[in-house]
């Protein structure tokens, strides 16, 4: 690694829920050692795992001393990159995790808050991803799941890091996922990897966040 | 008003977004008065605005002192009750308010907490209104509009009194409203009533929340 | 029954797939013997098999002599009554019916034309139902189960009959079966029954449909 | 053109709907001149008019006498290749064409049948995209508009010439339609090209089709 360049730690996850592969580590293990808005990726796959993931993210966070965390999961049924909004420090797992914990309405972090909000600046990577053409949204919800769990973890650990921001994006089933399923989404891994590099490189140049709505109504 | 009992205040909102009726104050005031869980319910109507909604809401609780605050509010779109998990302290509006305002990322509350979970028992709420017949699910966003302003604004005032508790849930269109647009969900009034009342029973009637997954992946 | 009044036939099925009833034939057993438009409804429940519910439906036809024939048909994840625009002549079971058999891309009618068009007046039915505030919809495909099977074969039938008249409307689950699955829209009974009602009355009255736009465009 | 290699006419349509592009003619174009399954693949782009695309269709076919015809239109909202089993013989225009007409409850062909089936092996075709990893589904109605109406036209040319066959996919919205659409599926230009590919493929070389379900329950 370069010595000179601010880094992204940018993490993804070993398959679930019986899917053979999880297209958040195909696309962000492709991105491992580009160069983006001026910072070096350094990419590294997580178990999906309550406990695991955390301990692993607190040893990767620890070695890379990233300026920016981006957590990165798949979203089975969404149909465009999700940007998270907001993590919750609650775990409700509907099916166990992949060492086969399912905790439930367990905090996060014990003494945490009851949630962070993202500190990238999601409206600008909103805007930037539109206008080059990838399907994306602001999503309210990163779920109760792992996803969020390493999303929250990541905002508490960038709390104490000065300078330090981090965010999470949801990301749709590839094709070939959704080949085996009835009715279900897809994005192909080539948009993935555009629409990451292109929310990177906005959030690495964006300090001041940009402001139009991309709420729900409920 | 019975001096003896309990009190729960239940608000509903006055129509938006171009609907000439508002489900959420409908039901609730076809409970104003009753006894439910040895509480009486006081119901009031809220402006769908996110000023004048948070003065009367304040308002309200001062006059009425209630031991429990549900908050009701139409989810166009969805199928079922959504007993709400979480309030979070953001505005971003899609549609200006009843009053022409449309914040765009600001806080309900300056200096508040970045969420709040609920204070009802969320899942005690659900088996009770599955084991009735109710169709109803645990959400974990109310979005970011009024109804989650006010969800964010209860929960907030319920943290400064000692043993007060507070939620919010949203219901579908009622027929009438969805026999107007294409392709929308609906739940009959008299079942909405039957909900409310049910979940408010088991609210005032639980103290510690049941366990189990009602979670979502992502 | 009345000898002088017109008859309208009017099924329902048996439960199928895992549920435990079946709102067809909750909210058609309600409506047996009532006067409707004119006509004395008779109901019949048909179990949900092709090769049985299609004897008792031609035993059925050939002993009460509709005027009318109106099948109703459970649609589960519908969100809104259904008029069936047409019926084809193919069965394709992605599960077994309740006779085990499995059919794939056979004909309901060996020598039968690919489709009929429903001859009941769909877009009056539709008007009526929308100004009495019932949701409802037009649906292009019946699918290709039993459901579709008993369209075609009533409008097999009717299609010999002199002045018969036949259609097919599907329903969302009940609130109660909506409450034992995730995320189901569901009709309450009440409401299905006066929308059946106010469907077969236009249906009676109407001789010439009216013409407006209720397609999709795909 | 290769005099001596049967032909594949392609159709695909102009945009409409507001939408400034079509992916139908994209993905069609793009196929233009290639020999697929010892075909050679003549693509034209037809008016999303219902006259006029008729018309074209019509001496298209006079011109090219084509083995295969195949016709592609645009599904906004659909998540995955939809292989239309049947096309119906009605207009019903939720919007104007191009042309500004907006045909109601009017017969595509004033004297055909109420349907064509497909004629091309649509199980083999959904067999072989899965198995090349590409979404893709059975759909039972190609709508009403001039999808259908092309559809039902190619299937009534086909049946008047000996061994000739035809059908319709409807594909999804490409990415850069979603990225300004709120919530819609999309699938990449190169993925539609390549299943188009595929399903023409097989389509050529399959004269008895696989049976297995793929209908719907409703």
């Amino acid at each position: 690694m370069s010595p000179s360049l601010p880094r992204i730690l940018l993490t993804g996850f070993d398959p679930f829920g019986g899917e053979p592969i999880n297209p958040s580590w195909e696309a962000v293990r492709a991105l491992h050692g580009k160069r983006i808005g001026g910072h070096l990726v350094v990419a590294r796959q997580l178990p999906t795992e309550f406990a695991a993931s955390l301990r692993l993210l607190k040893a990767a966070e620890r070695e890379v001393r990233p300026a920016i965390l981006l957590g990165v999961g798949q979203a089975g049924g969404r149909q465009q990159l999700s940007l998270e909004r907001v993590a919750i420090n609650v775990q409700d797992a509907r099916i166990p995790d992949n060492a086969g914990a399912q905790p439930i309405d367990e905090p996060v972090i014990a003494d945490g808050p009851a949630a962070y909000f993202s500190t990238l600046p999601i409206k600008a990577m909103l805007a930037a991803l539109h206008a080059a053409g990838v399907p994306a949204e602001i999503s309210q919800s990163a779920g109760t799941y792992v996803c969020n769990h390493i999303a929250y973890a990541m905002l508490h650990l960038a709390a104490k890091r000065r300078g330090v921001r981090a965010g999470f994006i949801h990301i749709p089933y590839l094709p070939l996922q959704a080949a085996r399923l009835r009715g279900a989404a897809s994005m192909a891994q080539a948009e993935v990897e555009r629409g990451l590099t292109i929310a990177l490189r906005t959030a690495a140049r964006t300090t001041t966040d940009r402001k139009f709505g991309a709420g729900t109504l409920d």
